[in-house]
């Protein structure tokens, strides 16, 4: 069981959840258990029917069923009925997160914080963090140890920063985001210009990176700083782990991106798209809105909105598949066409010869 | 070659090797050179054929031979004989290194050490360090400049976390691993509800990644805290660089993943497996013991025990690899169909003349 | 607009380009716009035909145009013809950052400078820096916050190593090199030695790394020291965000290779190859000079010199191109052949019918 300091009651809970509790309301618990993990002080849910037999056998205090779940004999612990147990325990799992993380506030000795930089309130700032010089922070902002932020970055409010990621100068990051340790927002864009001895030449990227507001970046995430101008994360993205954003990328509000994706520079995508794990957009192209990428799947031309992709280069997914179900068989159709062509030169000797008859 | 501080004789390093000297055992050595490139004062060893010659002209002090190999002349390096000279190797490397780790201890300043933390023997703590409240460190743990430990991280004996990899609060960590550089241990899972709205809302990850004993993992390795309950990598098992490990992730004794790969949340990977790199398994799939993926495969089913899986979607090895055959002559095959869909209609054609002479 | 401390007059920039002014040269910019967003005080380029209208309403300062460009009207902004003004604008944003970046020096507190390493002139070490014993760093070496370099390392003229990048000990760095932040450059390699009880033995990494002169090296890009010897990145390379060199590589100069790219342990690269975001190479291979491998490919032969690849396993791009074209049709393929196989049935019946007639 997760333990938090902070302890609720059913009540604060089912009002939170806007439900209904059935049993004591005062049962209190300060953390949250799997049903067949229950203990005294837990909160469980049931949503998984593989579950159910738990829900006669968990020693949580408090357990969240759906509405329309009929009990087939009494239980012990205090019940709170919601529309929906699975997003209930989402929210339970919130609010003592959120207790809990309110609590981080003030700086830790010893950090580099410009004098030449501001803060609102509440911040936090862990040991050996950097804020260069004309830094921004919001109020509430947190953030970790080890994190670098560079000269006149600008961090909205509520946002926080885990321990070890850089932010490079200039960049700016929106209020309610979180970045995770190891992610690298605003380093230079792979831009080089090729000369006739063989050599590449740098070209600078003195743009920067724009995350507007609610965006998630997960470990180790690159996202790099537009050669002119900005790479633009739009509001809502969900990004997870060892993701790459090149230069000058743009990308659509609420579209979630699953870990060790790829989007080449300059590519354009769209919004409440959906990209599995391992995916790419090629450079300079443009994805539609709600598009989805299937896992691995690479992408080599302009997407309209809408469409299922899968496979590299992709194609329409249900394609794809009806393409790939020949290709696993293909063994048998070489086969049957080496068959073919003996019996069709049977045929032909045949015909040949009851034409010369 | 390799320099270290301390010096072993050919009968130290004999007896270590359970080998037998042929010449002065007294000889001794500092480092390890390859055969080509042996010095005075290096050990050198012969495994492969390709480089017999230096055999009879390296110049290292010390040369690890197989016992069964038959020298053509007499040379002037001390011999130990070894049953695996290429083995044999690897244990020599070992004893250097370990001789020379094993000297590093201490607290380096300036750190961040919580009083609240707790700390076995001839532990090293590097600069920048930052130990959060509640931490255990074991005995001989090495904690290399700005790492991160945070709240209630638990960290066993002999581990080896080097410079700048972060661990969140509330994982535990085996004893005996190596965490390298930009590792990140127990960032949030990515877990989202979708909202009516378009927007995405995030579902604490309360959970935390439980890492047993033995276990490697590579830089900028990730590895997700579960959603509830623990991230869990078994003991013995070796992560190469850049790898994804998602949250409520189950990965069995002994498996080993090379770089770049990736497992989608709640996959269960059994025992002594092989992923070769840039391979990928989607979500909430189990797959076996003893499975081999290739690289740059993708699983999208579950698989048995003892498979051997390549391509994506993964197939067979042997199967795809039959496909894969036909997929390189497909434009002959394409051009044999045509071929014979010519032929029938003349066929045909010629037939019908012939019903209606 | 990126704006700058530093003023550059026209003349200087013209100078500095080797191209002509048209208008006034003492006009002065303290910064760079895009054609459309051009402001007094910035100098804008025009390339893109797409742009061109802008050319005649632009507010910057100073235009590039290409010397054979027709003005249809008379405009503002003061000229500076070149011959190729996109190559130009690339040259000028160098001016600028150049300028900039040399002022940085010194070494902030707190940082941890081992006494027995040495250092160049006009030095910056940033703070919470690591440099750790027996380090030698060239002049005008830029070592960012949280970088750490370990035991011996040597690093050149020049050389800028942003904020979290990671050395670890014995490896050595070129001059006029670029690393970036979360790069790291010499964990161990992936070696182990499979025992009969299942269990793997790390093999110990007693190698280095070494990287040439005018190398850039992307965010979290990995790059393993060897076991015995250099994994050996040559002059000129530029190696993209979150890419893996395994131990053992050797990548030849001026090889240029996409994000999310992984080459794998011994494998040897040539001179000027491109490869494209998430390719491969497998293990021990040898890949000629000037190849070009395509986006998601993976090889897993030898390669010579001279070929483009695509595909995995990699094929010659046109072959696989051909290839891949029929496998978009394999529905059709398998039905066409199908309605052969039921024609020949008829044919073949017909014929021994005649046949017994």
């Amino acid at each position: 069981m997760k333990q938090y300091k902070n302890m609720f009651s059913a009540e604060t809970i089912a009002n939170y959840l806007q439900g209904v509790v059935e049993g004591d309301p005062s049962t209190s618990v300060t953390g949250v258990a799997r049903i067949e993990q229950g203990k005294p002080g837990a909160l469980c849910f049931f949503a998984n029917p593989k579950y159910e037999k738990y829900v006669y056998t968990t020693k949580a205090s408090i357990i969240l069923l759906n509405k329309d779940y009929k009990l087939k004999e009494k239980i012990a612990p205090t019940i709170i009925r919601v529309d929906n147990a699975y997003e209930g325990i989402a929210s339970v799992l919130g609010l003592f997160e959120s207790a809990k993380a309110a609590n981080k506030k003030g700086c830790e000795y010893p950090s580099k914080i410009s004098w030449r930089s501001k803060r609102g309130k509440n911040c936090y700032i862990g040991a050996f963090a950097y804020i260069a010089k004309g830094v921004k922070l919001g109020d509430n902002v947190k953030i970790y140890p080890h994190v670098y932020v560079g000269d006149n970055v600008t961090i909205g409010d509520n946002t926080i920063v885990y321990s070890g990621a850089k932010i490079y100068q200039g960049c700016v990051i929106g209020a309610n985001c979180i970045i995770h340790s190891g992610a690298v927002i605003g380093a230079d864009g792979f831009g080089f210009a090729p000369q006739a001895n063989g050599e590449y030449k740098k070209i600078p990227q003195i743009g920067n990176v724009v995350i507007e507001d609610n965006i998630e970046i997960g470990a180790c995430t690159t996202i790099d700083r537009s050669t002119i101008g900005s790479t633009i994360i739009h509001s809502g993205v969900k990004l997870d782990n060892l993701i790459q954003i090149a230069h000058n990328v743009e990308i659509g509000k609420n579209t979630v991106i699953a870990a060790q994706s790829g989007i080449a520079g300059s590519a354009k995508l769209g919004e409440s798209c959906v990209l599995a794990g391992q995916a790419g957009v090629i450079g300079h192209l443009t994805v539609g809105d709600r598009v989805t990428i299937a896992s691995k799947s690479g992408i080599s031309n302009n997407i309209p909105d809408d469409r299922q992709m899968l496979g590299f280069p992709a194609m329409e997914a249900s394609k794809y598949k009806r393409s790939f179900a020949v290709f696993r068989n293909l063994p048998d159709l070489w086969n049957n066409v080496n068959t073919l062509v003996k019996k069709v030169a049977v045929l032909e000797k045949n015909q040949d010869n009851k034409s010369d008859e």
